[in-house]
């Protein structure tokens, strides 16, 4: 089975994280992907070219300035560093963003009703499971090659757009019908977010809606767990949730399953 | 057989040519790999960023912050956004670095001796036919897709270097035995540099030393043609300099043979 691996901020701003994690990964066996999303660099690379960021209702708007950024950073900088660092581990990374044979294909966000006007998000691509070219990834796979997937995508049309690298990680998933294990910063989801020894090890949709009318789970989990079980519905079969220093420990973090 | 295109700065910097250029690179028949250098935006990056460039004897000096620069700028927005224009003209382009597939594996470039001293050129690869990896580039064309590189390579030691793009061109088309075009923006080699109707159709190594000899051919241009040869004697079938707009026209340029 493959397994796609998702890594986010935390390892790619920590450089010695990002290459332990580099050899722990390269030290997995059989077919796999990993995808990356961006980090505090893209930010920073903003702030220092004097881009004020835009955000509405808390989304980062995604105008034609930060998109050449984030296309930089997260398409240049971190995706070749974490295909050369990999490659230095003897693990035949080979990295790719969504253009590069049109292995992602994502439509350009819609302008969404807020309080009352219409809000376009800008260059920013959303993605699901039809939108991944999996002829493609699995020649890519099939040559033995373990592609590395930044969060940039194309619209077919000549335009690239930034897309959220969970839902990448997801769609990729389901698409390959694979394993799906996203590194987070901390141990697995928590039934106690103040106390890293709760870790719940395995979530359903039953227990999943009960923790949450508990309010044990709440804020930013929200969505990260909604889209795992939506991959798990789209095809993926396991999802895993854990830190990325776990990465090569079977039984940390949680396990979330229908 | 395998026909490798260079393209430059000035095609790079340029949208409309660049759209143009990606348009006529499509239409073109066969396997194909494209390679293209950098242009101003990674000098105008490095300005807006307040990074000083170094220059020793009228090289680039790559240090740390300039070839996060050169990464972000070469691999990251050039090499996506041309990725993008020739997949919406149907090309099934993808995006490599040097390091992605392990496709261009290059040597550090070591201080030089110049004026008395050890110069450092910093984060700079040399490369040569022996560098390129013709088992992945070969299995990505068999795979229908068409590499195009940006001139970022790897050390295999998880270090990114940056490599002169005329030279990565010349590798690769010696490695796969292949044809090259090198676009620039003259309509050829020229036997009168102000008078652009003055392409000298064909060069040998006879016809080369005597223009030389005559002064008609000199600074930038010797260099591009020294390369050139080189990429023959090592196994390039056939080298065409010529202006990016006459890409189509099998007539125009100046063709190099030994």
């Amino acid at each position: 089975m493959i397994r796609v691996v998702k890594i986010g901020g935390n390892v790619i701003d920590d450089s010695l994280a990002l290459e332990r994690f580099c050899k722990d990964f390269a030290s997995l066996d059989g077919p796999r992907v990993l995808v990356h999303g961006g980090g505090a660099l893209g930010s920073r690379m903003q702030e220092r070219l004097g881009i004020e960021p835009v955000r509405i209702e808390g989304r980062r708007v995604t105008d034609a300035e930060t998109l050449q950024v984030v296309t930089m950073v997260y398409a240049g900088w971190c995706n070749k560093k974490i295909a050369s660092l990999l490659q230095a581990e003897g693990c035949p990374a080979a990295g790719f963003s969504g253009c590069d044979g049109n292995i992602i294909c994502a439509a350009r966000r819609a302008p969404l009703e807020i309080g009352g006007k219409a809000v376009d998000f800008g260059y920013v691509g959303d993605v699901g499971k039809d939108s991944v070219n999996t002829r493609v990834l699995l020649g890519l796979i099939s040559m033995g090659l373990v592609p590395v997937l930044s969060p940039i995508n194309h619209d077919g049309c000549g335009n690239l757009l930034n897309t959220n690298a969970d839902t990448v990680a997801s769609a990729v998933a389901s698409a390959l019908g694979a394993e799906l294990t996203v590194c987070f910063e901390k141990p697995g989801v928590l039934r106690d977010v103040s106390d890293s020894g709760s870790v719940i090890p395995a979530l359903d949709p039953v227990s999943y809606r009960a923790l949450k009318e508990e309010g044990r789970i709440a804020d930013g989990m929200v969505p990260k767990l909604d889209n795992a079980f939506r991959s798990l519905r789209e095809g993926t079969v396991r999802v895993t949730i854990k830190q990325a220093s776990d990465l090569l420990d079977p039984g940390a973090g949680t396990v979330i399953s229908l």
